[in-house]
């Protein structure tokens, strides 16, 4: 199995829960504000694991694509995840992106399966987490390789605060992951993905907030 | 439109055909041997018909991706295009990679619709040039997107002889044009794409061929 692994909550219990099965993981940079700090926190997850990881940079993203995300967007709006302001951290089809670059590695790599940590919370604002865009993705992929790379995403169905608890339960290291979008040194608290990301936590969360 | 444009024939017909409604044109550059000589036959014609274009790097796949049309790869094998050894020339998933960027670009630019000129005689060899991929790909795309971007393959049903004759008609120098897989100075003329290019031309190939 080949896992898209952003090193954020969800991807990072993914991780943890397939490590078995997972022969190697990706990492896109995808020149968002917060990425070069998100990749720090998943290569702890990896080196502990001992498993294979490779970071690709997508930089074009920055120089056409709009969306304030990225470094060359505006400013990360405060407020909740799924609020209409929070349309503006859209990447257009990123997980589109990932995952046909995710085909093409598996392909390359004799690998069946390429996994995706997408959720039931991601699809109010991210068309391409939804249920909708995963089913012809999976076609699209089986059809367009020789090896018909299966496309997983075991999370679809649940909930955040599901997933943090299964990662709880195998263990997963909070300060090991990162959600803020704004990319400082430490989370915000105060943007929609910091705000999800405490909801989902809450009795077990070990991060340290700057509100 | 967006068209995803290499500078081989196909690209350079649907160009012509669709100059008009193509308000930006994207090249990649996946490290393939002829990548760079086939790019400086597209923006020739880009230049003469004033259209925006760009290229993308996708670095990452010459690292990463298993093929010998990439730089890193054995050598292209002589031969028919349709014959098995061609497969070695496969880049995995790469129309799925290419056109995903391709949704990307066109939904941050507000173009509805992104062009491909895949044609029934590639899908012999690549998986990802067949209508059993297009189909869920267009639908994946449209799902994904806000926007619901129109993913079309007007040649689909097309002979590469077909789209010759009617890039001839529509004044095409395939001078301007590249399909060689070797990379070198002129067309070799004893690889897949050339023997290909010969039969789709005959009788009005102007290109020089060093066999």
């Amino acid at each position: 199995m080949l896992l898209v692994y952003s090193g954020g909550m969800d991807s990072t219990v993914l991780l943890y829960k397939e490590a078995d099965n997972i022969k190697l993981v990706v990492t896109f940079d995808y020149a968002s504000k917060h990425n070069a700090i998100e990749y720090e926190h998943a290569v702890r997850n990896t080196k502990r694991l001992g498993i294979e990881h490779i970071k690709i940079d997508l930089d074009f993203m920055d120089a056409y694509f709009k969306s304030d995300l990225l470094k060359s967007g505006g400013a990360v709006p405060d407020g909740h995840y799924e609020q209409e302001s929070m349309k503006s951290t859209v990447v257009p089809f990123r997980n589109g992106i990932m995952l046909s670059i995710a085909a093409g590695l598996a392909e390359s790599n004799d690998l069946s399966t390429v996994l995706i940590a997408n959720h039931a919370g991601d699809h109010a604002i991210y068309p391409d987490c939804r249920q909708s865009f995963i089913s012809p993705m999976q076609e699209a992929i089986s059809q367009g390789t020789y090896a018909k790379i299966k496309l997983l995403s075991p999370f679809m169905g649940m909930s955040k605060r599901d997933i943090a608890i299964t990662g709880r339960d195998l263990g997963v290291n909070w300060q090991d992951t990162w959600s803020c979008y704004k990319g400082g040194k430490i989370h915000c608290g105060r943007c929609g993905t910091c705000q999800e990301r405490k909801e989902a936590l809450a009795g077990f969360d070990s991060t340290e907030y700057e509100y």
